[in-house]
């Protein structure tokens, strides 16, 4: 991940400089990140994304070119400025381990400090952790709905820009998915990685047939055909199975077959009987195509023979609840350690603050 | 942005071997971006993320750190990871400008080359196209709700990680908002900035006037008071209009006011009657919390007097319709500059293309 310092709120480096030119940067602050609705209006949340906080915190320093570009705002003044140029992180931040399950008005994060630094975090841990806990939390339910089965995130190319890709494989890997397609996420993360082929594969055979056995010859033993570029069960498993045989017969292991279209319980009955009848009972059927917890459970139930799941937009995206609403809160301010309880009042009530520092 | 040459599904590398290995890798093809179905049942999408997609394609290149970890998946052979040692995109782009109005099944960018090269942008391309152009139609509407007034693009903390946040100002600018609160956007895209202070800052002081006064004295020329901390009517805007007073009696221009809670509609006409009786008439109003373009085109139905807009999470995650189903498809192929319209047939009959080079 890159240097993050300037990914802030403007308004947290205005406050900062009123802090400064009021005489209150040495004053204490402690903060506490927490959400206070469950997404998904589910009964749990997973909390993820502390290692980028970590990492954020550990690079934060303005560069020369930041200061430049700062001061170009004329809103800032020369002693921030130079503030800022030595500014570096020297507070506490206590936090809950990644994949632990958390509730509402829970602390996720706790950061504790000179009320200048403190300041200046809120903006990044908030896009971190809300991010990354989102599809912690829509992963585990995805996983709860494939009971046991694999679950693959393939979401990527609908992922909201590269690091919700990269960031968003690694927060469903933390939720319990075993792969993911997207390549730099498992270099970067050591995340397994899967897949296979498309339709464009398919497509740039004169035959479907000689488009499976150009990816039978290249992959040998690790190889799942998708069957539906043309007609599922007239064209596509058919000639799967012919090429599964083919490689069973010179010593292979035939790995199975992807569906990515039309009815997934239908197709996947059918051509769990044709590659069972073909004596290919231990060639797996891996299902696709804008699934989520809800389709999946729904598919499952209707009896489908799919083994394992690809997961793509819905859980990259978390499409249902795309956001969630944790905030970066004052919970005490103080000075030399004795801290005073803070209360945010509102006119909406459910924004009122639990002041304090929790236990 | 960072070197993106890994952001791609696993897939795109087998397929990019298996061309390799059936002796394909120099055939020609070219693919089609474009998306089926309009975003929000609306009438027009606007492209963006060109200017990513060029800065990809132009930094693209294998490191062999790159090629380590792909070695140690144990798929590719030592040729392929060769290939991909000395791997340049050689091939053609033609697009369509970014804040063009666009429609279904309409080509934004055609991408021309070796299959080869070819094969490995779709991931990234559609990642980047399929993000920014939803969120500059997005922008769109809801600059059209807000009927000429400024909206501020305010979402970062809720985006969908770093990212989301920074490509997400620029794609919402192109989409006609006039700032974002994003420093790093504002520093990368010359964006211009804006935000003032938050709740935290309010209650850092012992009162609320003793806040707003501290923020008086050091942006005199720029003073935006947040009004919501504890009463908007009953303390926050009386106190703010104090304070204004105080700075136009010193000769500086009071800037106004921002309610982030409550009945905008209610609440904004009551704080323009205080203003405007306290003599404040060219103070402004801002409007924020939880808006999209349907509160605001009701709110302005209402009689609201708001001068200008925040708009955070709606906009940035575009949280009624988080993802744009863009595809990246093989139109035609062929070899030395003769080609072949290549179709897909599928059972869903929406996913059948449109096969040739497009005019």
């Amino acid at each position: 991940m890159e240097n993050l310092t300037m990914l802030t709120d403007l308004y947290q480096l205005t406050m900062m400089q009123g802090h400064l030119v009021n005489g209150y940067q040495h004053k204490e602050a402690v903060f506490d990140v927490f959400f206070r609705t469950l997404p998904f209006q589910g009964g749990y949340a997973l909390a993820a994304g502390l290692e980028q906080v970590v990492e954020y915190i550990e690079k934060l320093t303005f560069s020369e070119e930041n200061l430049v570009y700062l001061r170009s705002l004329n809103l800032f003044n020369e002693d921030f400025i130079e503030e800022l140029r030595n500014f570096r992180f020297t507070g506490d931040i206590d936090a809950v381990p990644e994949g632990t399950p958390v509730f509402p008005f829970e602390p996720l994060i706790r950061v504790k400090g000179r009320i200048f630094e403190t300041q200046l975090l809120e903006t990044a841990i908030l896009n971190l952790v809300n991010f990354e806990t989102l599809i912690a939390t829509k992963a585990s339910r995805v996983m709860a709905a494939a009971d046991g089965a694999s679950v693959m995130e393939f979401g990527l190319r609908r992922a909201q820009g590269p690091d919700a890709g990269i960031l968003g494989a690694r927060a469903a890997f933390i939720g319990g998915c075993q792969s993911t397609s997207n390549v730099l996420a498992g270099e970067r993360y050591g995340i397994p990685v899967s897949g296979t082929q498309a339709h464009s594969w398919i497509q740039c055979f004169p035959s479907e047939l000689e488009a499976f056995r150009a990816f039978a010859r290249t992959f040998p033993d690790s190889c799942l055909l998708l069957v539906d570029t043309y007609s599922a069960l007239e064209s596509g498993v058919p000639n799967a199975i012919k090429v599964g045989l083919e490689l069973e017969a010179e010593g292979h292991h035939f790995q199975g077959i992807r569906l990515d279209s039309g009815d997934l319980t239908y197709l996947s009955r059918e051509a769990r009987r044709m590659l069972d009848e073909a004596g290919l009972k231990n060639a797996i059927i891996v299902g696709s195509n804008d699934l989520d917890e809800e389709t999946i459970f729904a598919v499952r139930a209707q009896g489908a023979k799919i083994d394992a799941w690809g997961v793509g937009t819905h859980l990259i995206t978390s499409k249902d609840s795309p956001s969630l609403g944790g905030v970066y809160k004052l919970a005490a301010e103080g000075e030399q350690g004795v801290f005073h309880p803070r209360l945010k009042v509102s006119e909406n009530i459910s924004k009122i603050t639990n002041p304090g520092i929790k236990k």
